[in-house]
């Protein structure tokens, strides 16, 4: 049977939803106060789960000390503090909801974890909105 | 792969654990505490948890702002600030426990929900407490 | 200088806010859904501060081992999964508001502490309503 | 004595600290990551104190359906899903730091609020930053 | 469909982790400040996840009170405020990693629980750290 | 009117409650399962509060960078996976109460503040035992 281990980590990021391929009305209406020209803002809360055998050594699935200095170096030195729009060329196109940044974080993430090893993220947008990909 | 999006909500009922095909003394030996016939009550914290492929133009498995207004007309002005055993008439002769609020919750969702989405209801009856339907 | 310490517990209640003196319809348009005949409820969650000196000997303002034994004995028994307004006689008239909930257990746990030390009351309703008792 | 009542809510904004007096390499080397002219943002959790005498009448220092009236309109409606450098004309020039962003928001409830109840304001930037006005 | 059920329950104890298969050297370059030999220690947070049918007659998969006198029994009373490196034999050549204890407890509880239902062990080491077994 | 800031750290260690001028019987009557001579541990939450004026040109009471250096350096660095009785010296006769950890914590940081600026500190044993110093 395999154990998940999972480490928590945050950053603070602005944002703003839009599709351009969409005229303004239309962002508007689908997107609502969340479409704001001006950006707004969240405190992200970053848990990622690595899922595996544990090793009979260490007692570890992975060392957290090492997972964390992955998730520092790839995703919060890359995400925190920065307009995800303007700042993070994953988002030049794709619409940086809850999900896509979950969807983004996973695949910068994934060549970084032994193959042997599930990855799944979870992403705190609110305190009461969450995502988890994959699912 | 899929996403899951997870949306919390609360409302505060009161409530009597009781099964009307028994005595008082074994209701009583069952539920303990909770059997109280001028009720209890707690404020519940529900999460209603679904699956989906994300959205390409929207970047959303489901709009949560749609989410929330279904689980407020649906659940929210259905149960709460209610007495669940003599106000909401599912629990006319279902037993109100958690296990069993999550799943009228769940049977009520359902169909509002679109059917190429999965649906779970977690709900937390106190901070240590919880449940989760369908595991 | 003075040390404070804080105890958390919990109780589970139901409650409706009334006042007696009113008609039904004053109450309603006052006290909303929290004046439904059939009662709803909550989880509060009761923090119990005590202010002193600390012991040189021991350590401690108070043990809080004794300090629970007394909150346990004369507050907890006494309002868990209760009908507040049904069943503890303070709110025979008295009105379960947060605030005179407050009030109450603070008049019931001072003369159990020794008078050296000050009392306060902290008392949350919901997650996002609470009171503290004398501010 | 008297009574205090808490009531939180939340608002997301996007902010960026900065001084226009000052020229950018100061800016940058007093205020860090959070001078991004870009801007970033947080999910600002916001808890109004009101402090006073409980009423006789309703058990209320303030009804907390009414307080919640008066932060949504005043405070919510302004703040939530903005920009605060560009969008709220308080920090024109003022910086959006956690203290002043409390201090104004002290200064528009102020007058909103009997003067015959004290008013404090606790705003939490991040899980572990947050400022208290007065204090 | 089935339900799961989840009880949180808290621990403290002091650990250390090390492979008496190493050198001081290794220890202390793998486990780092978890290795101190005069121990540390954490506020375990356990939650055990009993997933199966809900009793037609009880609304219950499994009646909380009883799962809670079987964790407090085998579980609590067996590691809470004790040295797991010193007093927990199932940790004398065993690691105590945060995957290891969850496995310890699941095995500890797995015969005490009906063998119709499903038993997962979550433990956090920390807010920010936590395990889950079987994954 | 002055302004207060908070900052947020945790630090785990293991530690025993002991009076060395109590025999044996004595210190397990008062300290029960806390006096275990092998010890056991916890996740401290220690909060900082500072409290003065808004800096006309920065908006900042203190800036929480600063602070945190300050906390890090002198208390985490100092405190974080140690044994408090065997070595941290300050509680080499003193008993590492909560209590007791506040004083100390209070005692090492606050020639680091500018003594126009007030320190309490506030420290969580575990979730539901906190204490504040100065009170």
């Amino acid at each position: 049977m395999k154990t998940a281990v999972y480490r928590k980590s945050h950053f603070n990021a602005a944002h703003r939803l839009h599709n351009p391929d969409w005229d303004e009305v239309t962002n508007k209406l689908v997107f609502g106060k969340c479409n704001n020209p001006n950006f707004h803002g969240h405190n992200y809360e970053l848990i990622v789960k690595v899922t595996g055998e544990i090793d009979a050594e260490t007692g570890y699935v992975i060392d957290l000390s090492v997972l964390k200095k992955i998730v520092d170096n790839h995703i919060i030195h890359k995400l925190d503090h920065k307009n995800l729009n303007l700042e993070v060329p994953e988002f030049g196109i794709l619409n940086p909801t809850a999900e896509n940044i979950a969807k983004v974080i996973w695949h910068i993430l994934r060549p970084q974890i032994n193959h042997t090893l599930d990855l799944t993220i979870i992403l705190y947008e609110t305190e009461r909105n969450y995502v988890e990909y994959p699912a």
